[in-house]
C-alpha cells in the first residue's frame, strides 16, 4: 500500500495511492494528513477500506509526506562502502541530529537555497516513518512499528553545518528539504538491498546500495526507541552514501534552477528545482 | 503578565497567573496550553482580559510550559565566563541543537533518569518562548517576537552525548528535561543580568548571571530567524554556566532521589526530583 499527504483547494489529505500511472486513482483517508492517519491504531486496515473522494494520481499536489512531524531524526555517517573510502572506521554507535518541520517542501516542490549562502549540498536517504508508538523495543516490535519507507533528500548548507561542531543549524533551513512523495509499506518491498540515487542537471552524483547501510531501519529504531518514544508519523532519515558535492573536487553545489532527483528503487523518487530565496 | 500549562482532571489549560503566593488565582484563558494560546495574534490582550475558570496557585500542576513545541533549540558555549575559564575563545556563531517534545516535564515534575546510563547531569538555563512568527528579524523584530522567559534545564546524559560528535541523543531523553513553570512577560522583568542557579541536594552546583551571555535572546532570535521561521510556542534554551557535573572533580551526577532546583531570578524556578526510570 502507498499513501501520501496531497494539496487540495480545501487543505491537505490523507490518500491511498493505487497503482501509479497517472490515470490511476488516490483515494482519500478522511484525514488532514499521513500523520493523523498513522495516529489511528486501525490506520492499516482503515487506509486499505478507505473510499473517499478520489484524484487521478497524473494531477496530484504532494505536500511533504509528514507535514508536521514530531520529530524529523538524521542519521550522519551510515553507508559502509562511504564510511572506508573516506578513511574513517566503521562506528560503534549512530550519529544522530535533527530537522524540524519547516525545513520540509513536497516532493515535486522547490527547493528553497538560502541568499545567505552559496554552500548548498544533496543528501539521497532512504526514510523510515513510524506507524505505532514504540520504546525499549527489541528488534520484532520495531519491525512492527515501522508504517513504511519514503524518500527524503537531506539538503545541506555546509557553510552553516561547519560553522560549529553541531549540524543542526546547516540542517534545517527553511523550504529546504523534499519529503515524499508517499510512504510504501513493507509487505510491497523486497527484502534489502534498494538502489538509490542523485542525478543533478541530469548527471548522477550519489549512487549505492541499502545494503551498505551500517544501521539498517530496525537497528535505528531499536537504538533510538532506548532514548525516547517514537511516534506516529515520525520521520527517521537514515543517511547519505558517497557522492556528495561538498566533498568533490572542484565542489559542486545547488545553483539557482538546478534539477535535483532523488531516488530510492522501489520506494519512490522526488523530483525539485531549486530556486534561489527571493529577497 | 505570567502564563502557565497547568493540568486539569479534564486536559491542560492555559492560565494567566496573577500572583504567585499560594492563595492567588490563576484564570483559564480558554486554549488547552500556552501555544495554542500564543498562535492567538491577540494573545497578550486576550489572556490581559481571560476570566476564565480560576485555580489557586497553591495546588496548580505545572505541565511543561510549552508541552509540544513545534521547535524546542538549545544553544551551547554560550556563557562568557565559562567559555574563558575553560581555556577557549568566545565563538563567533551560535552554537544550536535540538530536543525532542517526549523529552520535556513539568516544573516540578520527576526527571526521568535513564537506566542505560549513570552520567546525567544539569545544566541550569534562562529560555525564550517566542510569541510571533519571525523570519529574518531586526533586533527590534527580534524583541517584539519575543512573547517571554522561562526557565528549562537542559538535562543531559553524558556518555550518550559523546557517544558521537552530535549532542542530540544524549540531549533528548524522554521526560528528562523540566520546563515552566510559567513564563514572564519582558515588560515584567528588569533590564538583563538575571542570577542563574543549579541547586543540587541543597548545594548550589551553578551560579552565574546572564548579563555573561555571548549572544543574547535578540541576537539568538536574529540569528536563527536568518535559518528558518520561528513560531509562536517555540522554545529556545539559551545555553548553561558553568558548574556542571560532568566537569567536575570528581565528576558528579543526578541520582536516585535527588532534588534539583533551577532557577533565574526574577523568572521563576524548577523544583525536581529525579527518579530512576521503572523496569
Amino acid at each position: 500500500m502507498r499513501l501520501a499527504t496531497i494539496r487540495t483547494a480545501t487543505g491537505t489529505r490523507a490518500v491511498r495511492i493505487d497503482g501509479t500511472g497517472p490515470d490511476d486513482t488516490a483515494v482519500e483517508t478522511g484525514e488532514a494528513d499521513v500523520r493523523a492517519l498513522l495516529e489511528r491504531p486501525d490506520w492499516a486496515a482503515h487506509a486499505a477500506a478507505a473510499a473517499g473522494p478520489s484524484h487521478p494520481v497524473g494531477g496530484l499536489d504532494y505536500a511533504p509526506l509528514v507535514p508536521s512531524p514530531e520529530k524529523i531524526i538524521c542519521v550522519g555517517l551510515n553507508y559502509r562502502d562511504h564510511v572506508l573510502e573516506m578513511g574513517n572506521q566503521l562506528p560503534e554507535y549512530p550519529t544522530v541530529f535533527a530537522k524540524f518541520a519547516p525545513a520540509l517542501v513536497g516532493a515535486h516542490d522547490d527547493i528553497v537555497l538560502p541568499r545567505v549562502s552559496d554552500k548548498v549540498d544533496y543528501e539521497a536517504e532512504l526514510t523510515v516513518v513510524i506507524g505505532s508508538p514504540v520504546r525499549h523495543a527489541t528488534a520484532e516490535q520495531a519491525a512492527a512499528a515501522i508504517a513504511g519507507y519514503t524518500v527524503l533528500n537531506d539538503v545541506s548548507v555546509r557553510d552553516y553545518q561547519n560553522r560549529t561542531k553541531q549540524f543542526l543549524q546547516g540542517k534545517t533551513f527553511e523550504k529546504s528539504t523534499p519529503l515524499g512523495p508517499w510512504l510504501v509499506t513493507p509487505d510491497e518491498l523486497p527484502d534489502g538491498g534498494w538502489e538509490i540515487s542523485s542525478v543533478l542537471d541530469g548527471e548522477t552524483m550519489q549512487r549505492s546500495t541499502t545494503a551498505e547501510l551500517v544501521f539498517g531501519a530496525v537497528d535505528l529504531v531499536v537504538y533510538l526507541s532506548e532514548i525516547l518514544t517514537l511516534n506516529p508519523g515520525d520521520v527517521i532519515a537514515t543517511g547519505t552514501p558517497g557522492g556528495v558535492g561538498h566533498a568533490r573536487k572542484p565542489p559542486r553545489y545547488l545553483t539557482d534552477g538546478a534539477e535535483l532527483v532523488t531516488s530510492v528503487a522501489g520506494v519512490g523518487e522526488l523530483r525539485n528545482t531549486c530556486r534561489l530565496e527571493k529577497p
